[in-house]
């Protein structure tokens, strides 16, 4: 069947495709649709990346762990973006009197996570899509979609009109794909902003051996009502994000002044003066990012729309998945298609129901990690857990995983994830309230004796 | 300060209010904004129900309880709503084996509820909004909003352009106010189907002593996977709102054929067949209406734009609260006002931060109530939980106040209701313990003596 001839309901093959948003999510797909043997073309709002426009604003920096490892090398990629990305062994802690604090990510070698800039990464994804014979349209800005049983068309701002089989949405968590999609359907849709916004911050290769920017790590600044992450560059400069309440005192509301802003980072992340020296100019000059959960029902629209990523399920970035769990939706989403080659409805409808469980499972915890991250990095007894954790699985291995260690390192479903994790907690404090019977038995028994 | 002139802020005057919808809020708001010698102009996108129009596939009956009846009575309007109103004094539960079951709402006459028809009601305040000198423009579709600091400018679909120094959406649980007001901005929103549906029956008036449609009651007939709940009209008549599932055996999907529709309201509804002669060729010919539950947040832009009743918080229909609630909700920003006369972002501010927390408690009540509305009205066993709850009203007066009584008999705020019940619940478990253990130590003390 050829691309462009009708399928077997009379409407356009599915198996021509629109993909809207050439982001990370968007060119993956294509690249795994076009190797399907899908005709693929892809839209994209913004300039040709490539051309040299700038990405600015963005979260420019992301840490690959397993699950999109995992894809990529589904993809046969894997090689071409490790060319450019940092390893991080372990985790950084910036404690604010100064102190460091060092977690590795894992036991084992495999346990690492690699740093790559977004720009590179889109890079290798766009020239692998046109490899594969993807068509690619930049500077399209979708105005609407049209859904009809037989086809869909795609109308552009300026003008340009596009019909396709299939429509896969990749654009974003505004995304106007599910917008459309869901207009006049009984959705369900839930969008929720994190009081705190962030801004970008650069930071210079360190000296060789100073630990404070050491390039494979990543680094947390824990503070009271504040933090930064940086990941590591392959330059080995680093890219940081300063986390902050929008509003109240000490928000970004409040911080338009370089004293102002001064002030700020001498009382909260002493060392950064010292790390970034014009730490200030850069504070004033970046602009404010917003934070945003969203989770949405449904996923597709009778087998010819579907949402992929943040489209679908944007998440807080406070445990480095989102773009982890857009690629592996990727490779869940073309292990359905292979299921039901003949039959998207089938596809998508499965789609949904494997994947969106542990999208809502992630939603939770990367909100979650944000109250870790923030409150509990520098607390001893936080720390101390960690550590348990960490040797528990070495005494235990497989049969003591850390919920951690489950999300960043295995694909093991999110939701499978959390389960486990409940579960092991749980058989925790049954063999702590053992030992302690156990050792209250013993006392009683031998105060007896003594008697 | 004439209507027109500029504010304190060089903007246009904030007096100067342009309400979108003229809904039962929408309405009631200009009335209580025209005594306030505000100018109003109200803006609906439906044509003048006062010139005969239908309002086909709405909820066409509604339940005023006591928050909608004391805001009436705010407004100077009870007399007149009332004339057009049945009382409910209890609920009639049809059950499936036939028996009918009877439910007092409450211990005292002026617990009852009153059953009005929507149009009645609307005409009722689109008349006492002309009177207090409210300008009305009906086929008003709004199109797009633009939010300036000193005036906000609506432009409608046939080209017209307005501006005011106050903008009120009330124009539903989609509303293009909320959706303009909140683009670009960090907002939170939620929104929410019941995958259950529902479509509306006329149920003609009975024989007088007939209970089956006793015309002073609620009428409610609990199914498995069904519920039809039916209001009566001040002519003995009753209008009916059957819910089923959207989709599913049994679901509205699978009902499209006289045949299907006939057995299943003869397996959940028997005596519905009796009561509504030509059911079938009803439900055949009604469009099935979805449910949706919607909370967001802010529900203000600087003290320019305020959001009303469904707008900011829709909920399902199970409590009988949506109009009580969005009457309620231009009572407290009616006080608002009051006391914050000369700024409406105080007021804005001070109306959200009452209001939010208590609609987001009648949002899960209306979810809750569903529940107990489909599965729990034939148990027994909650049955007796009911009457046990109207007897200890009774026997201890206000210091136990059921919650279904707190909700629609009072005005106590709807998260002061939850709260309230919550520790009467937890006082009758302490004392049913203390009964218990009191008993306990008797037969003890019995059964030594009888050693």
């Amino acid at each position: 069947m050829g691309a462009g001839s009708p399928d077997a309901s009379g409407g356009r093959d599915i198996r021509d495709v629109a993909v809207v948003g050439a982001g990370l999510s968007g060119c993956l797909m294509a690249v795994l649709l076009a190797r399907r043997g899908y005709r693929v073309r892809v839209f994209e709002r913004r300039p040709d990346p490539r051309l040299g426009a700038g990405d600015e604003g963005r979260s420019i920096n992301l840490g690959l762990s397993q699950r999109g490892i995992n894809a990529l090398r589904h993809a046969g990629l894997l090689d071409r973006v490790l060319a450019h990305a940092a390893p991080m062994r372990g985790r950084v802690v910036h404690l604010p009197d100064g102190d460091l604090g060092y977690h590795p990510y894992g036991t084992s070698d495999d346990q690492i996570l690699r740093s790559v800039l977004r720009h590179d990464l889109n890079v290798v994804l766009l020239d692998a899509a046109e490899s594969a014979g993807v068509a690619l349209r930049f500077d399209a800005r979708l105005a609407d979609l049209d859904k009809a049983d037989g086809a869909v068309t795609l109308r552009f701002e300026d003008g340009a009109v596009v019909e396709a089989g299939t429509v896969i949405g990749a654009d974003g968590a505004f995304s106007t794909v599910r917008a459309r999609m869901q207009r006049g359907e009984p959705a369900d849709y839930h969008q929720e902003f994190l009081p705190w916004g962030y801004k970008e911050l650069s930071i210079a290769a360190g000296a060789p051996g100073d630990r404070r920017a050491d390039p494979e790590s990543l680094h947390v600044w824990p503070a009271d009502g504040g933090l930064v992450v940086a990941h590591p560059n392959a330059d080995r400069s680093l890219t940081g994000t300063i986390f902050l309440p929008l509003t109240g005192p000490g928000g970004f509301d409040a911080l338009r002044t370089p004293d102002a802003v001064r002030a700020m980072i001498t009382a909260r992340f002493p060392d950064l003066t010292g790390l970034v020296p014009d730490v200030v100019e850069q504070f004033l000059s970046q602009p404010t990012g917003h934070l945003v959960t969203v989770r949405t029902a449904p996923w597709h629209w009778r087998g010819r729309v579907v949402l992929l990523g943040d489209a679908c399920h944007a998440v807080y970035p406070f445990y480095g998945q989102g773009m982890n769990s857009a690629f592996e939706d990727c490779v869940i989403l073309d292990g359905c298609l292979d299921r039901n080659a003949a039959d998207h409805a089938a596809a998508f409808a499965e789609y949904q129901a494997i994947r969106k469980a542990d999208t809502d499972v992630l939603a939770d915890l990367s909100a979650a990690n944000f109250v870790e991250l923030r409150d509990r990095l520098s607390s001893p007894l936080f720390l101390a857990r960690k550590k348990a954790d960490l040797a528990l699985n070495r005494l235990l291995g497989r049969r003591w995983v850390p919920l951690y260690t489950m999300i960043s390192h295995t694909t093991t479903p999110y939701a499978e994830a959390l389960r486990r994790s409940r579960r092991q907690n749980a058989t925790l404090a049954w063999l702590a309230c053992a030992t302690a019977a156990a050792g209250t038995l013993l006392i009683h028994r031998l105060s007896r004796q003594g008697k």
